[in-house]
């Protein structure tokens, strides 16, 4: 089903960071479904998260642990995603943490713990605690592959990036992992991403790298409009590398900033591309806004109207649904006469109306694609965002119809 | 596919109002596409409106004549929503106004017109106007019936409900129809209801009413989310009827407003029940909420979850779907221990978890039936906020992904 998703790369080892997986048996037995990374002391680590406020447990007790000592492993099951559990789900992802702390010989809070899978049934404390020895007893640097495996649930495959930077000789690594496809079948919830580097990171710029690129990629995607309780995108800074620390004045920082933002964008991409019963992968660009805030409100307002999707879907250049979806978009005192819309390379909307050479053949030479762009210009100001989603299709419904069994 | 839509009523007659109805091959031959209401002297019409900032031509045009003269016709096509057409389409619907004024000897601005079908097509006047002769023609106080089916696109079944009461020993008629179906088929937009009674009312209070009780009615309904450019609701009080004026403060008040409820109410569900593909006819209830605008983020942001949709469409009592559409609505500092969730008459979450004496018999069973209530309190307030939508059925994609043929 994936639309134009590659294989997974050649993952470079990122130097100071292990990583293990196990077979506990979660949900189905023989699937890997826990994952361990191991950090080595020194690491350092930012993340963004959920902006859903019925916060799964796992990500109440990460961004606890984060506050309060420096992480040496993050745990990430599947099968279970232990979200709307009550007080009974802070207990279980404590217990988790306190039986790896134990085999580790470190403290509990050194462990940042992940859960992806069905919401509301209680996490499987002693599958995870019996799936651990065999997940530390196979870590390893090129783990990579194996790990992008055992994060998925409903993925119909595994997601990766990868980059190498020469920095005055020195080389530096950056690999990532990610999951998501939809906020998923039945109860399958969560988006994941994983990326790490052993480039040494100032403190503090560490959090403004994931915070910033986070926001234009992981948080620019959308495949039906519904935030999961799980999401989080974790940034690992190792230190391991020869290479001079990277800070808010060094002359790296662009080249880092942008290989990171590639790999950023290829993981959220690849979300988008591997959506439920996704067949079309679509940016929508709104440019000349008066604001962020206007720019994303008619992005998103296109992104998640299914009559928009499953337009999308049907491959039908069907414009005046685009016109409608601006047009309810909250954007105060819009000016109809301004607003542009095309589809690809090909002028859509003019003046309020049809532009005066559109052609359903050029609109249907267009929608014929699978990776279409759709752009608005507003007419209002200078800004611009871009956000990502998929078409709505036939696989969605059944994906989502189907019981939770 | 309507759900649980019974047929016409029996329409009472209103004084005062006449429809006639033509065949004016608009869209297809031979199928009534053409629906003129005509009011005698001293009638007063009120309405309310699509929010869309593009509204359609025949929207813009409706509401400069009601500030600048006494209409005296409603004309209605269906077939072209003269939506999308910039200023070609305001001169099409002055030009189908001043056909029909020539006609029937009265100004363009006694006109009222109305548009629902394709967006961006221009509008056929010359049909429309040689339509007009027919439809005058067969004026008649008894068509409430060929008007209702006249003003359908893609509706499934004709929409319509009619009321009688006695006040002081003379009667008042109250009849209404409405159309809609989803924003509906590759552009068939709009949503359209026309409610009329013999009643005399008040100036001011007729839109009052109007606004009120559309507000609660066809302001709280949703198909996917979607809002047409053409989108209408009139309220026309002819004031042939007997009875004493209807004031503010007269003591009749309160049961005329109750009785224009049932007929909003009735009109504006039967749109639902016949939306695009649906199964399921559901109502959410968000109770104990600080404000109006928190009830409805929270009702509406379920109502339009896509996974809650496809739940109910696969009658999967989903819980979690609920709760993570709850916790996205945007609502500040929710508490979540606070809120409890319930399908039906069967408690689904309790204390920030599933209830304890929850089982999925007891919500399957609620989950089967084809009308549901779904109610969320949120512990914060006394306001109460109710919206109504349906499922989302692999017939929703069909519909939406057809060709524009």
């Amino acid at each position: 089903m994936a639309v134009g998703l590659g294989p997974l790369p050649e993952f470079y080892p990122v130097a100071g960071l292990r990583l293990g997986i196990a077979r506990a048996g979660i949900k189905k037995p023989g699937r890997r479904d826990l994952v361990l990374l191991a950090l080595e002391e020194g690491a350092r680590v930012a993340g963004i998260f959920t902006r859903n406020q019925f916060c799964a447990a796992p990500v109440l007790v990460t961004r606890d642990h984060l506050s309060k000592a420096s992480p040496r492993f993050l745990m990430i099951n599947t099968g279970n995603a232990n979200a709307g559990n009550g007080e009974k789900g802070m207990v279980d992802a404590q217990a988790c943490c306190s039986a790896l702390a134990e085999l580790a010989g470190i403290q509990p809070e050194q462990i940042l713990p992940f859960s992806t899978g069905v919401i509301g049934e209680p996490l499987p404390v002693e599958k995870i605690r019996s799936g651990l020895p065999e997940a530390l007893d196979n870590l390893s640097e090129v783990n990579w592959t194996e790990a992008a495996q055992g994060i998925m649930t409903t993925d119909t495959l595994p997601k990766g990036a990868t980059r190498m930077l020469d920095l005055e000789g020195h080389a530096i690594h950056i690999s990532g992992i990610s999951k998501g496809a939809g906020m998923i079948r039945p109860n399958m919830a969560t988006m994941l991403g994983f990326i790490a580097t052993d480039a040494a990171i100032e403190p503090g710029l560490l959090q403004e790298l994931v915070s910033e690129l986070g926001e234009k990629s992981f948080n620019r995607i959308t495949i039906d409009g519904d935030t999961s309780t799980n999401d989080a995108c974790m940034l690992i800074a190792t230190g391991k590398s020869e290479a001079p620390q990277i800070t808010r004045d060094s002359g790296h920082l662009p080249a880092f900033r942008d290989a990171l933002r590639e790999i950023f964008m290829t993981l959220a991409h690849a979300i988008v591309r591997d959506g439920e019963g996704a067949t079309k992968f679509i940016g929508i660009r709104v440019e000349q806004a008066g604001n962020t805030q206007e720019a994303l409100d008619v992005a998103y307002t296109i992104a998640h109207s299914p009559l928009v999707k499953t337009a999308l879907f049907a491959s039908d250049p069907n414009w005046g649904r685009i016109l409608a979806a601006v047009g309810r978009a909250g954007v105060p005192d819009l000016d109809l006469t301004a607003i542009e819309i095309d589809l690809g390379d090909v002028a859509l909307v003019r003046n309020g109306g049809r532009a005066a050479d559109y052609t359903e053949a050029r609109g249907q030479g267009v929608m014929n694609q699978s990776d279409i762009t759709i752009r608005v210009a507003l007419g209002r100001g200078e800004i611009a965002e871009t956000v990502w989603t998929c078409d709505l299709s036939h696989d969605y419904v059944t994906i989502n119809a189907e019981y939770r069994t």
